[in-house]
């Protein structure tokens, strides 16, 4: 099918998304459970056969210019992947897209809504595989590389899309303009609006979550009219290359030269997100990993509108609760998700040095802390559940974060390892806790990417929510959560995140955990901190990726 | 009234202006004829005591922090004009915004378009005041002071606060989440939305258009939620300075602190732009001017979203017309209009080497030229039209540039002095035309600010097609028009400008303008090409100018 039959297949879907981010109730177009009543019962085996399939051999996949292959991807489980890629010329990549941009420019917004849906719905079909391939790159236990790697990024890349649909279409393609002149006939005019995409569009994917992350920026710069080199993590490039066949599979068959998406597979150390992110013809530069090279690209890609996502201090402020256990419940399965590899996994949780109040009596901190290691070690005291909820630690850096956090004087519950049953070698590790004082701010004011939290005493509250607004202007947050049953403190830390820039989440007890957003509801980020500079996914993440060109006539 | 008192009282206004950038047909919210059946009998002589009330005159205005006074206008027309403004301390501003934006923030996005569209009905009345102000700063002749000083601008800033307004409002600020759980209560959530404006903005007008130029970026911080400061051109303090008096009487009486407004005047050479640009607090600069210091800008207000409106190649494709008479009189219209000092007057006309076809029969290059220079002539042969047509000169660059002009070998149409029966020392110019080969790009890849204009012989249309797309991407362009009976080369032409990245018109012959652009209706600029980052006024001009912060709680 073509780009506009494409957009008439899935034009109810298109508009049930467009409308879902205006309502932003709940909406979510991809099923997340991985159960055969939803997939059928084929799905779970065939997905884990074409997982199989793949490994040990050359990806199959088309790459412009390619010299060679890379093999550089590992799984924490265990498994040997052995899957090659091309490796990447990444100037052959820009020639590439750039000889692809007209073809695609001519499709228009509806036509490549309806291509970006097509592709989306083939990625659906595909979870399964999707998921094993998520799984043994990130280290995300199955069902969660299920969800957060499938249904959730697919929800994310859709939000995209229809962000991406609304803006450029939001002025009329044609228009009729008519002044009024005293005493005779009015000034008439014909009007076209096209949009034009900024240009080459480059995403740099991350190890942790490489379609989620991706996804937003792909399926954004996609539908308003760019070529996209989607640059995988090495450790991670599994998920997006699969996603890139399927983006190829749709393109070629809507009649669109294939190479409006590339792969840009390397060898660790070939530097080649540098070369794409600085070069003249890339436009729009998509990054999601450390600080530093965010840090970097802001300053370097001058060329380019870049949108990164990087590091910072997820802030948990604990004043009172009406419902204690809920809260250690909530917060001890916030701590384990992943392991922590959660750019929202909370790291700083602060505590009035006088302790809190609770619906099971005052508790002091050190009782705090004691009552959330029980938390911890009562949810993760089976180990087949515990490394369903802990996954796998992705790579070297996190686990030597681990190690140095080990010698921490103050450590309240220790990283145990777990054996998973399933893989015997996978490297599984339960959350590292330490308390310190607010005064050693050396200490907390640093990102421990990974599972490593600090319990932080504080003179009071109101130092609580100071701590919070500094650090977090200062070093960035991707989450915030408070903890209070008093009306005046909830105001007050409203107030706070405010200024600190940063998204809040309050008295979160039950099954919504603090470091998990939903597409088409929560934004993710803000831009209003130094961990972002925007958020997933608004008009400002859509609107830069183009320009509307006019031209006018006389009736 | 407080702001959602003023929003209230504007609702219909703000609707139906937001409704206006959707439809994009003819709107106008302020009537652009200065005659009395508009405005009333007793608006154009009250307008003029008021400037004259101002004339030699401390400006009654609040300057936080200044520090002795600046006098820096020059009239044009020759008229005295010793209007004296309050000093600014750069930082001082910024402090005093900074102090001032939490009250704005909770102004909340409808209370702050309720402000703006009470400013933009105040200045509106003082249209006949605003008209003398620009008049006697930039040279334009009073009706075009009227209308792109007053009506026009006005406009172009309620456009901005219908943009803003639309994309501040278009996430709900109260939502409920329900997502459905098997075989139990939903998982809901309470969320809420907050606009908070990016930080302190700054607006750097131009010497030719103060208002037209600085309103957009003014009403479009002021709406998302930004304190403004508004840094004129010396040479044009008078027209932003009575901008800034209305919108700091209107906030007072609002309950608002006054400093979301201020003026920062100062004597040539005091940099304050570039101060107040790069200072730490600074998130969003406006700037209206020249190539060198808006690249500058971009290169070194890092720390802020920078908006720049440049120069570049206005450029003019003329292959063939049915209309020969109407052509030759549009643009000698077009070249005349304010001396030729607006950043959409053509520059480079090119004109293939075997001529064009008319229905006036084929003519030569040379014919061409010398049909052009008769067409200027006939159009400015009455001083007293003349004058009403080109305005003044603003500057002594611009005087310099046609100087400079005179002394070209192939000029086809002199500029010659015109004396304004109303003001004799009045600085006036007709349009200098010089014919140029294609060769000779060093003459015509420059930017001549003014009256000058250069007839390129080309080698056909299709070079000429290609010398328009390769000079507008390489030094950017505002407006572009094509003349030509093919629908191949209109079509051609079209593709060209896309590529260019330029807005294009079309064998405009009547009486609209390639160097018009309307509200609500027409882009101005693109950001596709060097000549502007943005267009005025789209989602991408407002949507960077404030972030959206999410809080969620349990229902």
């Amino acid at each position: 099918m073509n780009p506009a039959e494409l957009y008439e297949t899935h034009r109810d879907l298109l508009t049930r998304a467009v409308e879902a981010t205006v309502a932003r109730d709940y909406w979510s177009a991809f099923p997340e459970s991985p159960s055969k009543s939803v997939y059928g019962e084929e799905a779970a085996p065939a997905g884990e056969r074409a997982f199989t399939a793949l490994l040990g051999k050359p990806f199959p996949i088309d790459v412009p210019g390619a010299t060679g292959t890379v093999t550089t991807e590992r799984s924490p489980y265990g498994l040997e992947l052995a899957v090659s890629y091309p490796r990447a010329d990444p100037l052959a990549l820009i020639a590439a897209a750039r000889a692809a941009a007209p073809g695609w420019r001519a499709a228009g917004p509806e036509g490549r809504a309806g291509v970006a849906a097509e592709i989306l719905r083939r990625i659906n079909a595909a979870s399964f595989e999707m998921a094993h391939a998520v799984q043994h790159t990130t280290g995300q236990a199955f069902v969660m590389a299920f969800q957060a790697g499938g249904a959730h990024a697919q929800d994310r890349g859709l939000e995209a899309v229809a962000y991406a649909l609304a803006a450029t279409t939001r002025l009329p393609a044609r228009s009729s303009w008519a002044k009024p002149q005293r005493g005779g006939d009015p000034l008439t005019l014909e009007k076209t609006a096209t949009v034009v995409g900024r240009g080459v569009s480059v995403v740099i994917g991350c190890t942790t979550f490489p379609t989620w992350n991706s996804y937003p920026g792909l399926f954004a710069s996609l539908v308003t009219g760019n070529p996209v080199i989607v640059k995988p993590h090495p450790g991670a490039v599994l998920p997006l290359a699969i996603t890139v066949r399927i983006a190829r599979e749709v393109l070629t068959e809507a009649g669109i030269d294939p190479n409006v998406v590339t792969l840009a597979a390397e060898e660790p150390g070939d530097g080649i997100a540098a070369t794409l992110a600085t070069h003249p013809d890339v436009r729009i530069v998509d990054f999601t990993g450390s600080s530093e090279f965010g840090d970097w690209l802001e300053a370097n890609a001058r060329q380019a509108v870049v949108y990164t996502e990087k590091a910072g201090l997820n802030t948990v402020i604990v004043d009172s609760t009406a419902d204690y256990r809920g809260l250690l419940r909530n917060l001890a399965f916030s701590l384990s998700l992943y392991s922590g590899q959660m750019c929202t996994t909370p790291q700083n949780i602060l505590v009035p040095r006088d302790g809190i109040e609770t619906d099971a009596g005052h508790r002091s901190v050190a009782e705090f802390g004691s009552d959330l290691a029980a938390a911890l070690d009562k949810l993760l005291g089976d180990p087949a559940r515990a490394a369903g909820t802990l996954g796998a630690i992705v790579n070297d850096g996190v686990l030597s974060r681990v190690t140095e956090a080990s010698g921490l004087p103050g450590v309240i519950h220790p990283s145990a390892v777990v054996a998973d049953p399933a893989f015997a070698t996978a490297l599984i590790r339960t959350p590292l806790v330490a308390g310190v004082d607010a005064a050693d701010e050396k200490t907390y004011t640093r990102e421990w990417f990974g599972p490593v939290s600090f319990l932080i005493t504080t003179e009071s509250t109101a130092d609580s929510l100071r701590i919070f607004t500094e650090t977090v202007r200062a070093h960035g947050a991707l989450s915030a959560l408070v903890h209070s049953t008093s009306a005046e403190v909830i105001d007050a830390a409203r107030e706070a995140a405010l200024d600190a820039g940063v998204h809040l989440s309050e008295n979160l007890t039950g099954g919504v955990f603090v470091n998990q957003t939903a597409a088409f509801s929560d934004l993710h980020g803000t831009g209003a901190n130094p961990a972002a500079t925007a958020a997933l996914t608004d008009d400002w993440f859509v609107a830069g990726r183009f320009f509307t060109l006019q031209s006018r006539r006389h009736s």
